[in-house]
């Protein structure tokens, strides 16, 4: 099946989210005052440095006590211990580094750089430094705000925790799927037949990395005064599947 | 400058690109029966394989003789060693092998499965075998339909050619630029200051590819179907730069 014509709007007038807020109530506001009535189909895109803030997935850095790991490879790095300690704090384990350089696979599977960790948007009041963290499942964040979205306007849409990734290769962040709820994260074509009945080559598409790399346009790196981005318009009949699905299992890389 | 808007619509009713046809003209016939009207800031993203077509970028396989390397590594991979032939003219270089899996760095720096050759959808009528190399240039070829477009309907878009690629770590393809034209494929935002003054972690961001994502969502796998979807409602401020711009650079890269 697809899709003729697909409609993105940024959600306007948001506040700055802070922890303890109510993602759901903010959601359901901007929805209100941007004048949105959600329907069947719908994908709302919320960056995840908001989740991570409602959440409040802060880390104070001067409580951090950094081990010794986390010294040796800051002195390579160039980087404070104190951050590098709260980055394999998240990960599994180091993929890649060089000077300024760390990439993890992160606790979730994500390979990506610094475990996601944010710091260059958080300050606070006193001017004590703090890091924000991914969210604890992202999935899990997506399916709450569906039901709340649910509960609050009677329709089940998608949603989708966007974050920007660097990719080997290639230049320039993309956004991605961290988390999802309500969509098929990845569509499987396998068997599926192509405009001359033979079997497609190509066997699953990032459909919620697609949706997120869309909303990232509208987003740019302003994603906390643009932090939610509602899609129209895409049709799917795959089954449901989150995010996690979208992470290969690392015995199926060749690059890590 | 941010977006607060984006329509995508695809053009139906494209017939099947033939070697030789026209594509400028199919595209600007694909505005008219669309009623499609292209204004400045518009962005039409146009699929490979309908741009390799009308190039007649097409090898018999038959035609081929595999050299030794091709034989030894065709072995190896389980597939034809005439095909990896094929694949390794496109190539610089092997990145990854195992069996059923090819990835390598194509002639342009695109690191990829199979140097982006489709041999799924391709049949000729009297049955011989025959596969689909990419553009020879897609920045130029970009440029080509930019500039038909500019003489035939009197305003400059911008224009993208779109694959699907995998990624490491990530299941599922999503759509990437090849070639551009008229647009920033890649932005760069360093020095920029964030909502609080302070300057952005994220340097660049690859708009191109974000574009051609979403253009992805509408063609889905049906690229041929649907090939070519036009973006409405991006703003930028960025210098142009060529879908080139989006390859990093071999000496900056940490996986190949």
């Amino acid at each position: 099946m697809n899709n003729r014509e697909v409609m993105l709007k940024a959600l306007t007038g948001i506040k700055l989210v802070e922890p303890g807020d109510d993602l759901g109530a903010i959601t359901v506001e901007a929805f209100a005052t941007n004048g949105v009535q959600p329907r069947t189909g719908d994908v709302l895109v919320v960056a995840q440095k908001v989740v991570s803030k409602a959440e409040g997935r802060y880390v104070e850095v001067a409580w951090v006590e950094p081990s010794e790991r986390a010294i040796t490879l800051a002195a390579k790095l160039g980087k404070d211990p104190r951050f590098v300690e709260i980055v394999l704090g998240e990960s599994k384990r180091v993929v890649r580094h060089r000077p300024g350089l760390l990439i993890v696979e992160h606790r979730l599977g994500f390979v990506m750089a610094n475990a996601g960790i944010d710091h260059s948007n958080v300050s606070t009041a006193d001017g004590a430094e703090r890091v924000l963290l991914l969210p604890c499942d992202p999935d899990a964040s997506a399916r709450a705000l569906r039901d709340h979205i649910a509960r609050n306007c009677g329709v089940l849409i998608g949603v989708i925790i966007s974050d920007s990734f660097g990719r080997p290769w290639r230049k320039g962040t993309v956004g991605i799927a961290l988390g999802a709820a309500g969509l098929p994260a990845v569509i499987d074509m396998r068997g599926r037949p192509d405009l001359f009945g033979r079997e497609l080559r190509v066997t699953e598409t990032g459909f919620a990395d697609e949706i997120a790399a869309a909303a990232g346009l509208l987003m740019g790196q302003a994603a906390e005064a643009l932090p939610m981005v509602l899609v129209r318009g895409l049709v799917w009949s795959a089954p449901e599947a989150p995010a996690a699905a979208l992470v290969r299992p690392a015995e199926h890389d060749l690059f890590r």
